[in-house]
């Protein structure tokens, strides 16, 4: 066995350290800076957990004011992104809507190439907050509809609900939405963060790598793996079809979505704090059809050997997909959401990279011809 | 000294096999799928090399009359790429435009997610084919002109110099762009190659991984160091003025732009190829100055203890530097006319990493705080 083979999706290399989250996949662990996820969701607004993943610690009262209003005040798009957003065909998905978007905001930063700590902060935090206005306003414009405007007045999740619904959510809502990003903010050296490193580590800029990773994200082995979740629970259909799905699943070996995760072997501690949100706001609804379908799928990983044998559980994307869509987002919306909180994490690791950077640049191992003649197009 | 540091940057860690091509740094030789670079350089036009690189076999002469007349047809951009174009600001970097650009045409492609080969081939020429479209139409529209139509007569290179000057260009100019164009083709698991692996092994699309790419391109430790150099080279003016510039920038620890490579610790054999290249232009053109800067930093490299001992020599981006200004484009036209070129090296990757694909996903040494209480807000 070569060395490439054995460092195949770079599974179990080290890459860099990091202080930002820590993943412990036997146990089922996951803190950000030190703090435990089930607290961070529990108790924090999304604002909070941008603020701790980037500067570390936890904001007092003042600068958790100072982050919320900076937020707030940088939601409004400028004229010009408007107006790629008008001009782009309403058919895209809207992840690769907000990658075509942020890459043209980098047009519109006269310091683009910044990459010191602070123009890094100040550009990631303008990002964060555009993030939800880029996507709301998409959705709204393929549909035939004018974007509405962000608010000033709401917290980042009650606001993304606002434009996506044109009109002030429920606290559960916003609650349960706020939750979602808490737990989809950060995971450590993931596909997309690792590509955010790559990017900045060339000493590219800080719009580079969020595009980047959002290009990686997308994938379906990623982030792209909640809309596919809740595509597979909208097949399903009703819950007295999931045992019959997933025997058909099993037979002709169709991967299940949502299911499984290359670090953790037991239960996501991310998907046991979705899953309680997802019951909250599909009870609240008075439509739990697909949390339903979610819970028994999720029933059978613990009880079906062909799971448990595999260690294969509901991951983050598993429980996300239901609460989302109860929430009123369609599955395509998903990705893209995942993107809004996501950022938090990039911009964290993006500084760390910047940091102590070194480009990171493996190598390859040639298995390729030997050296050979070149032969002229005649005697080919 | 623990893993993270032995692997910082992944120095030396293999991340897979590959048969694209063979970078032997200590012998400074490089080839594609077997051929040597020179002989590539000396023979080949862009479109061949493309079509070695993405199919492993040179073409015979039908094969390289299809490739040939598919890039022609494909030149033109859709109406809406040309829409966002005329959007975008006339400020904007050339390499985040032709990002900007390549992103939106995955929101026209209604397969955009298709990543069988055959599909992922067929997007990739098209691509290919556009990308001197966009950079060249981007430079007329920010210089306030009309962009150029694309030639449906001309070589791929010879119809780029036509696109941006607005007339045919002499076939010494052409050759040159061309020798450009094949040297900077492909150079295996480089920091946007494998950007472009990560992106693609998430199972995201074929635009995803080139638009995450040309972010990880454009870093001026990568692709932007053609740029970098040129503009090292207007500052310093004056062949003249060569020996106190380096003496200044030894005093003042100031890094020296195209020279030096992670890889290469002798000469890189495409700076030798270009430097004859960049000769034969510049002697044309009648103006041979920044020609002359060149070759006696070049010589300066080869003779002072400071460059020998650490074997720092002209990389790729040394000689391209001079080369592209004399062939008419400003510095900042240059990292974009990198990507026109790479997107073939990055396009055989794709292929080559979806098929054998494994989720590219390193761990990270976690080196941050100890879990830790959580406190609310008022008692912080």
């Amino acid at each position: 066995m070569s060395d490439a083979t054995r460092t195949k999706g770079l599974e179990g290399v080290v890459a860099g350290s990091s202080s930002i989250s820590m993943v412990e996949g036997t146990e089922g662990r996951l803190s950000y800076r030190g703090y435990k996820i089930q607290d961070l969701a529990a108790n924090s607004q999304f604002e909070e957990v941008l603020y701790l993943l980037i500067n570390g610690e936890l904001p007092n009262k003042e600068q958790l004011a100072q982050i919320t209003s900076t937020l707030r005040e940088r939601r409004d798009l400028p004229k010009e992104a408007m107006d790629v957003l008008r001009v782009l065909p309403t058919t895209g998905e809207p992840i690769d809507v907000l990658r075509t978007v942020a890459s043209t905001l980098a047009l519109m930063d006269k310091e683009v190439n910044n990459t010191e700590h602070d123009a890094v902060v100040d550009k990631a935090l303008t990002l964060a907050a555009r993030f939800p206005t880029i996507v709301a306003a998409y959705n709204h414009l393929r549909n035939g509809k004018e974007p509405v405007a962000p608010s000033k007045e709401l917290g980042h999740a009650a606001n993304l609900l606002y434009m996506v619904r044109g009109e002030k959510p429920p606290e559960e809502d916003s609650s349960a939405l706020n939750t979602y990003m808490v737990l989809a903010a950060e995971h450590s050296f993931n596909a997309s963060t690792f590509t955010a490193k790559i990017v900045i580590s060339t000493l590219s800029d800080y719009y580079s790598a969020i595009v980047a990773a959002l290009s990686s994200l997308k994938g379906v082995s990623h982030g792209g793996a909640n809309q596919k979740a809740m595509e597979m629970m909208l097949e399903v259909g009703n819950v007295d079809n999931v045992e019959s799905f997933i025997d058909n699943a099993l037979a002709t070996k169709r991967r299940l979505m949502g299911m499984g995760h290359r670090i953790y072997k037991t239960y996501d501690p991310r998907a046991a704090q979705l899953n309680e949100h997802a019951r909250i706001v599909a009870e609240r609804s008075g439509n739990t059809r697909w949390y339903d379908i979610a819970q028994k799928i999720d029933n059978i990983s613990h009880t079906h050997p062909y799971f448990s044998e595999r260690k294969i559980y509901p991951n983050v994307e598993f429980y996300s997909a239901p609460l989302l869509y109860t929430l009123g987002f369609q599955p395509d919306m998903m990705p893209a959401l995942f993107g809004c909180s996501r950022i938090a994490g990039w911009s964290a690791h993006i500084l760390e990279q910047l940091q102590d950077n070194r480009i990171i640049r493996p190598n390859a191992d040639y298995v390729g011809p030997e050296i050979r003649d070149y032969v002229a197009v005649d005697g080919r």
